[in-house]
């Protein structure tokens, strides 16, 4: 069965998935950096980094997954869309290596980068856009990129089967939340909570009627 | 030095003190007593209970605490000060057994209870109830009781010296939020977090500049 999977999600103690101001310059507004400082200090974004709970979570971000689907938020800045050599943040070779679908309203053709990503964009609800993600995800699992909105979408739609969401003690009091809408999600997901020696606590949401 | 604490305060993971419709039958409204599991499980709550991290948390409420301040919604259920003879959730004998400054602009006449609690009504911001409580707690601490609105005004006017904040796994989707217009909140504090066997997770902020 191919799964759809959260991973080194990170928002604040008080529910910001991204904070305010969001810019070319600013991929997480004023949150700057600090919502994946942890994630940076771990040996799976870069050798010498550490190798403890942190870096275990981290590590599973790629693995058994065939296709990612995100945001437009989360590919681009405010105002990508009207730049037609716009390729996303992460350079020629992006940290996906799998197709990738763009949800966003103002579609484009697919480009083809290096390294086995290629962004597709298309313009559907969340089932409809993790239907196509699934067919040629080759049976593999599918990952549910961000940003907060897609995350929280996603979830809401009842679509995601493990989440594993890090929250990380800061206080952003602006942005955009993750938790709106989603009353009563205990319910349905077996919670997990486990505290890192970095400080960020790790949350696991795992469906309950999942087969 | 007289120290302001909070201890025992609950939210749930999106941040909610409390939740909506709140009655006299249903002091949290749609949360229920979801948010207070962890504590009613406790040793220091009744006897046969945890004793556990959960307990060693919660047997601090009372420890060198002189006086405590709440907020009207913590008093009484709304339209209390309609009823001249409501004199609070608690019974005879309230656990409180310090004055206790309750923050309305409907003043009235002290009320003594048994146990040596006394409810005091004043209409006073932050800072000057503070001082009031300081007043009678006999060099001992000051318990910022809550709720919500009261714990983030007096973190918000930078009076809270420690404080012991429990995030409960529910998703309440509706309520009264704890972080609002806390933004840099860490700043301020040295957090720590650990996760306790029952699922909560309890955040200490120690204030950094404390003598």
């Amino acid at each position: 069965m191919s799964r759809a999977r959260v991973h080194n999600f990170s928002v604040s103690l008080d529910g910001f998935g991204t904070g305010e101001g969001l810019s070319q310059d600013a991929p997480f507004g004023h949150a700057g950096e600090r919502l994946h400082e942890w994630l940076f200090a771990t040996r799976w974004w870069a050798p010498g980094g550490s190798g403890g709970v942190d870096d275990a979570f981290a590590a599973q971000h790629g693995v058994g997954i065939g296709a990612e689907i995100m945001g437009a938020g989360k590919f681009g800045y405010p105002g990508w869309h009207d730049d037609p050599g716009w390729k996303g943040w992460w350079g020629s070779d992006p940290p996906f290596h799998t197709p990738v679908f763009v949800l966003t309203h103002h579609r484009r053709p697919s480009i083809e980068m290096e390294g086995g990503t290629t962004f597709h964009f298309i313009d559907a609800p969340p089932a409809e856009a993790l239907e196509a993600a699934r067919q040629v995800a080759e049976g593999q699992d599918v990952r549910i990129g961000g940003g907060p909105t897609v995350v929280r979408d996603f979830l809401a739609a009842g679509l995601v089967d493990h989440a594993h969401i890090v929250v990380v003690p800061i206080v952003l009091g602006r942005g955009v939340r993750l938790w709106d809408g989603l009353e009563g999600l205990e319910e349905r997901y077996a919670i997990e909570s486990v505290v890192s020696p970095s400080g960020v606590v790790h949350y696991t949401f795992a469906r309950r009627d999942q087969s």
